[in-house]
């Protein structure tokens, strides 16, 4: 049995989906989330804009001793998905302790441009 | 009502705006802030530099439950705005707890650079 | 005799080996341990997937007052190594307490792409 | 009179100088140190490579309400240098509280590369 381990609210203020791909790869950005302990953690993501109120109630279970990379553009919650080319922001609640890193990679230019960081912890155990 | 989040002083001391674009994307700095509150939060960016004093007294509002991603060339205190081409620092220090992420595109060769990072918490709640 | 900083338990969500590389650089990711302390430092890596169960006892020694920056794709149990082009995480645990921190080159285009960022620690001290 | 802010002691295990550069910048690593207070600060930096002792003495001034961004080949402590194409790692022990950023520049290919992340802190104030 393994215990969970990080925390159970994530920020990550700069998201933004490119509207272009070229080269090799598409653009895309990815919410990694690893749930180190045995049990299944079901993580809920509000979506934050700058000129409208959030989109919430989008679920994703991450199952114990796994971890998911998600694209933000397969986050719905069943009516509404994140519009591209719009800045916004993610909030990730857990119901057990998880841990989330961000990353982007943008092929705007046929060369690929990466940037990736942790998120920002909040309720950390 | 939503409680505020994250801390009310952050600090990035790699501040840089490229003097040169080229490619589809112009190159800029953001400074990201996510309000994850109800409440409006009055952020006051200060801005340090190698051999000069702060330029200190550029304000901007976050709203509550909003996010703003905030272009570093677009501040200024009413006379004066951040120089091109110099390395600088910043201090964000807000009326409420908020989370603030750094990002540079560097458009300087025809491909693109990216880079992120969380900027640096005191007194977080 | 200098003491050991740091944690003894760092994630780092995002791992991934690009399949491909181009250019001058190969494709790959580094995680970066440095031991501050006097003692040798045994670091043991447990690998996880979205879809099958981790792999675990992987160890590396870090020795004191060293820093090792490890490849991933040279980790292996023995019988076991990580699959390129596939979704993973990572678990460092250490004997004695370490900073790490992950960064990885993508050369998937004849340009190179980077990003960084600190693992997130737990049990720090 | 401003107080200081930051830690006293911090870590970047990820230190590299590319050997090669192209297009129209140099490949180069910064340092970035700020200092929120009015007094100076005297930050000294040890280099930690892979099988060789480590390299003190380097010191490095921060002068009160300013910020440095040193570039890595500058820092010597009178005889040694950090060699370029060689993994190493960077701690920066500071008399007074300092907030500090590492970002790298990897122009190997003409196209350029970044990566940004804050050093990881010890001794919190």
């Amino acid at each position: 049995m393994h215990s969970s381990a990080g925390s159970t609210v994530w920020y990550i203020p700069d998201g933004y989906i490119p509207e272009d791909s070229s080269g090799k790869l598409a653009s895309h950005e990815s919410v990694c989330v690893l749930n180190s302990g045995s049990m299944d953690a079901m993580a809920e993501f509000t979506i934050f804009f700058e000129d409208r109120d959030p989109i919430d109630g989008i679920y994703v279970t991450v199952p114990g001793r796994r971890t998911r990379h998600i694209r933000t553009s397969s986050l719905t919650n069943g009516t509404e998905t994140i519009p591209v080319g719009i800045p916004y922001a993610i909030q990730v609640t857990s119901s057990l302790p998880v841990i989330v890193q961000y990353s982007r990679l943008d092929s705007t230019q046929a060369e690929n441009a990466l940037m990736s960081t942790m998120a920002f912890p909040i309720n950390q155990t």
